[in-house]
């Protein structure tokens, strides 16, 4: 019988607060059958694995029913994959497709239902593996949904995104950039500055740990106003926007960062919500998952994007399994840069 | 030369926090002619002032530009108002015709603009004057805005009111239960939560001041979750709203009247924005000066449901112009019930 060792992250204890560590996320060695798989199941080896923000969110142990569901306790972890089949058990896959999964196990190899295989990628199409996790993952689909969905902003519209630099914020100030919008971000080096702007194309950008006065950077960058907010951090510098935004100012809310790590009641509350009224701004909160009738389009406006060389993606790939929890952790610091990925195979 | 005498309310200094005193609104009597008004003006009669909220904010003395400017030291208030024309230099109107403005001197006579005249009442409609500024007026149009455009909820939608029993509270919720809406208020008072219950067919409600754990009410009240959720307040009740909201709950701002009298540094900060994206939640600022265009459509709705005795409105008249700054310092206490008006003649 054909078995493979695999190693995978799996739930020891809930972090409430802080960035997890490996108390909360550790490492195991399992045995895997492989030809003793369900009916409809495929195995899958990961290639790729998308690290993403709202993992935070799913081990708190806070099952308040507000965002997304937690993992339990023992689980492996899953998010968006990269995988190759190894075995099928589905007449639709054959050995060496490689297919994306939003269910990917954080795992060396998977079992997976196949009806969680939501595409097979054609090697032949010229796009790099880890972009369908990335610019055509849930990032790029999270940035079109708040700019071309939600936003919707006119040519000369100023926009202001923050964590720009970030995998959601990177491909959002670029898709606003093609709808020939003013486009600043927020970001949390000048390295980072210097990327949006060289790389991503962004009108300007500041460094939010030295312009630490919020109010006084977005007066000095929004001269005009702000006339769309893509907010991914939430906290202070949402608070700083409210006092900065037009009239029927849009903000698409994305995730807010800055509050994952700490209970509810411990975040930065925002004070001027009534400036919501006297400039009638519509915030709309978004999951990707409520607009997946909207993929195709996405996937054909982002490859078209991508095959002209109109958009480009800045990758963070850490490489080996074990990387994860660092990889995590990058997320929550100011280092991170563009996509963070772990290279399985 | 015909003159008159007049008492006027006009603004002395700027209140920047706390309920305004005759420190900063004081009564003076001036002497108006008559004959001398310009072409295409008519003076007016005051009949019946309205007393908003939204007074409060326009003499903080900070013209922040995020909410209705201030008025000019000096200046008299003005809000809607019914009038009744006692000399006129413009042909459609005569002497004696009652008009409605929504820029009415708070005094007992005034020379307005004809331009500024929005209505001219038909006395044989059977409508009470006072009703031509609550529930044909700002509330009433308010109200139906917030339900009717924004939060257009289905039947059976689970509705939440704050200030239930506020001019634009009393309106709503009985707007929702035209719809078929399940709906609750919260309010200040017991003698309100009987009010709401019996005379507004409010499904239940509320007292804020004895149920102070809103967390623990929302969950008794709203089993299911909340749909819609008017906002009148803003602060704790709204941060209460956020951890019971439904998916795709919407969240009309139509006041905020718990921060109307702090500078926004101080006022409570709300603190799980988070959970308007897992839950997907619409919060839609609005004034109503934006939506104009359906004032028709609105007063056809109103004035057939008030006929049918479909809708009704309580109203609290203090009479004299005198007892402008009592019936303003109303607004912000829970003693106030209904819609304030002040009987000017």
């Amino acid at each position: 019988m054909a078995v493979v060792e695999s190693r995978e992250w799996y739930l020891a204890s809930y972090a409430p607060e802080g960035v997890p560590t490996s108390d909360h996320l550790k490492l195991r060695t399992v045995t895997l059958s492989l030809d003793s798989i369900p009916e409809r199941h495929v195995v899958l080896e990961t290639l790729f694995i998308s690290v993403e923000p709202y993992l935070r969110s799913r081990v708190t142990g806070r099952e308040d029913g507000l965002y997304t569901p937690q993992f339990n306790l023992n689980e492996v972890l899953s998010t968006f994959g990269v995988g190759r089949v190894i075995r099928s058990k589905d007449s639709d896959y054959v050995e060496g497709d490689i297919v994306v999964s939003p269910l990917t196990p954080f795992a060396e190899y998977g079992v997976v239902p196949s009806q969680l295989l939501t595409r097979k990628i054609d090697p032949n199409d010229g796009i790099p593996l880890p972009e369908y996790i990335s610019l055509l993952g849930v990032p790029g689909f999270a940035a079109w949904v708040g700019i071309e969905v939600i936003a919707d902003p006119k040519p000369g519209s100023n926009v202001f995104i923050s964590a720009a630099a970030g995998a959601v914020g990177m491909y959002a100030g670029q898709l606003a950039k093609l709808r020939g919008c003013r486009v600043i971000g927020s970001t949390g080096s000048d390295e980072k500055v210097r990327l949006l702007k060289e790389e991503f194309g962004y009108d300007d950008a500041f460094n939010y740990h030295t312009e630490t006065d919020f109010d006084a950077a977005l007066s000095n960058y929004f001269p005009n106003g702000i006339d769309v907010y893509l907010d991914n951090v939430g906290g202070k510098m949402l608070e700083a926007v409210l006092n900065h935004v037009n009239k029927n100012a849009k903000i698409p809310l994305c995730g807010m960062i800055s509050g994952y790590n700490k209970v509810w009641t411990e975040r930065e509350g925002v004070r001027n919500l009534l400036n919501l009224i006297g400039k009638e701004v519509n915030m709309q909160g978004f999951m990707v998952g409520s607009y997946l009738h909207r993929f195709g389009d996405f996937a054909k406006d982002m490859e078209s994007h991508l095959k002209q060389g109109k958009i480009g993606s800045k990758l963070k790939i850490f490489h080996g399994i074990e990387t994860f929890l660092e990889s995590l952790g990058s997320l929550f610091t100011s280092s991170n840069v563009g996509k963070v990925i772990v290279q399985v195979k």
